[in-house]
């Protein structure tokens, strides 16, 4: 059986490390323009207790999406040990293209993949690169889209990247300026006749009638800018739409896999939002009728990263692998799953035997 | 045999005509901020004579690249006669995504194809929407997606689509902007498991060493601003570029597919350069040793629709299909190529049976 197996990974972690403490001399806005009453002290302890972040990464002014996508390249094709010039296809996940600086033009003429490859100094004319926009899901539908190129007999191996700077795309004046960070992950993905493991199934969905609105772009809250310049979210709507299809999809993905429950050992999920993310793996298991979650089923790095987009789930399976977080660890022929949602809405999820 | 088939097509040209005598009124600057000596009128002149563009369409202000390209779509899929809820796959190629005005901030958070999803009412939400950035060859590109994914088995009908907004990124001060137009086209793909109609094979190059700086995003000309928000082309190297690499890869592409030149009954060129063009289909037939071009070999339709990026080939092969390009015809089992260079520099080719 021919599978698409990720034989190295890498990331790279800006080195500017933000706490909390950052916000304290912001002055934050409601969506209506109104100033909110709390404190920011109020507000920052509110914050941590929903999100479970402390701190967050930025890249340093002048570093931009292809230099760090180019970073986690490197150490992924280090990692996997394979000539670069037989990279076949790179895919880049970003939904922002490279900005110098807070509030910078997007720009991602020529692509993200391009440059990429530029600075990698791959001279194969047969490396395809490009990028895709796929809201957060992007680094995961990437993988997917290797996958596709993988088993249509159109590419060998793949270099599938996620890279966001989106300290670049926040508003000072929105609380939730203080969820996102920046970051770099990739893996090598290649072709593979025989043996388990590899990716074994997928499973997606999109949803865009009152769903497109709850991810955008749009002016600051205090209403100084009133172009599409910074991220916006409505969270409430985010944790409610999640909280209803993530688990569904991942349970849809699973049990199309022909795997039992018992046997999943691991799930690498967007990391979105601490609690968020702790109540969709509660629902996926309550979908299958378990009311105690495994030890150890799902490895989080949001406290000290942020939400760093697409960048979030190869980061984390870097990580993991790497043996930086906890106890957490893979061993061959572990199933584990990736799962993902963001701006569209998009969904997706992937089963995989390690 | 499985293969892709189009089913339907559609474009959006956009109302407003702009004539060259627009630019009249243009103080042109070269690269290093210095005035160009000659007039308006000798520039305008001599750009006709190596383009062949006369006039070319913006759209109106407010109108972005997800509105055009639901426009685009509506008609590829009242042309397919296929419910829109059987869609599985709606792939975007553009590289600026949404734009209100000129200079206007880039937006695409949500994606362009969530964006169309919405404004076509699609609720299906196993109907999966992306972009892809590929440079001008990126509606080609995302058409070769499609069809690895119905070839992988995972997509039966796929709507692609390219639209893009050039009018809003170019330089008044740099001769190029006269090259530059809007539009939109899209097309229906679907799986089909018997006859030899559909796409029969691809070719891609890319190259990304000094080629990387050839199409590019800057300040303008003029030297006024030096935010990347331009787009920048060093013509003559994207000219010699394409003239050395496209004819080979589209040699390439037909020696693949085992088919005989003698058979190939149309080109559909991205319409970047009248001249370009020309060139680069007599030295593809040179590659064979053919000195005389078949008649009514390339459609061309540059004259009076500038270069629209993404949206020339798939609006070009509209055109074709609603006989609206002079006595250019398709008839069933016609073997056709589809070819396509720009921003990487990349470099796409298709072989088609009609």
């Amino acid at each position: 059986m021919i599978r698409s197996k990720i034989t190295g990974t890498g990331a790279h972690i800006p080195a500017q490390n933000v706490t909390n403490e950052h916000f304290l001399n912001h002055i934050f806005y409601n969506e209506d323009h109104t100033e909110i009453e709390q404190s920011p002290e109020t507000i920052i302890r509110k914050f941590k207790a929903i999100t479970g972040i402390e701190q967050r990464r930025y890249a340093p002014e002048g570093m931009v999406a292809s230099d760090m996508g180019t970073l986690a390249a490197e150490e992924a094709i280090a990692n996997a040990a394979i000539d670069r010039e037989s990279i076949d296809l790179i895919i880049v996940a970003h939904n922002y293209g490279d900005m110098k600086y807070h509030g910078a033009p997007r720009d991602m003429v020529p692509s993200i993949a391009s440059r990429i490859k530029h600075n990698l100094g791959i001279r194969n004319v047969n490396c395809i690169p490009y990028d895709i926009i796929f809201g957060c899901p992007g680094w995961l539908q990437a993988l997917l889209q290797a996958d596709f190129a993988i088993r249509a007999g159109d590419a060998d191996t793949a270099l599938v990247i996620g890279s966001e700077t989106l300290s670049r795309v926040v508003d000072p004046s929105d609380r939730d300026s203080m969820i996102f960070s920046d970051g770099a992950g990739a893996c090598i993905i290649q072709r593979k006749a025989s043996g388990d493991s590899g990716i074994v199934n997928t499973a997606m969905r999109s949803d865009t009638s009152e769903e497109l609105a709850f991810i955008t772009s749009a002016g600051t809250n205090k209403g100084d800018e009133l172009e599409p310049l910074f991220i916006k979210m409505k969270g409430r709507k985010v944790y409610e739409y999640a909280l209803k299809h993530v688990p569904q999809a991942m349970k849809d993905c699973l049990d199309k896999s022909g795997k039992n429950i018992r046997d999943l050992k691991m799930i690498f999920l967007h990391q979105a939002n601490d609690k968020m993310d702790e109540a969709i793996v509660k629902r996926f298991f309550e979908l299958y009728g378990i009311e105690k979650l495994p030890e150890n089923i799902m490895p989080m790095n949001i406290a000290t990263m942020g939400n760093s987009s697409v960048a979030t789930i190869p980061t984390l399976l870097h990580q993991v692998l790497s043996g930086e977080l906890g106890t957490y660890r893979l061993s061959e022929g572990d199933l584990i799953m990736f799962a993902s949602v963001g701006a569209g809405m998009n969904i997706n999820a992937l089963t995989y035997i390690w």
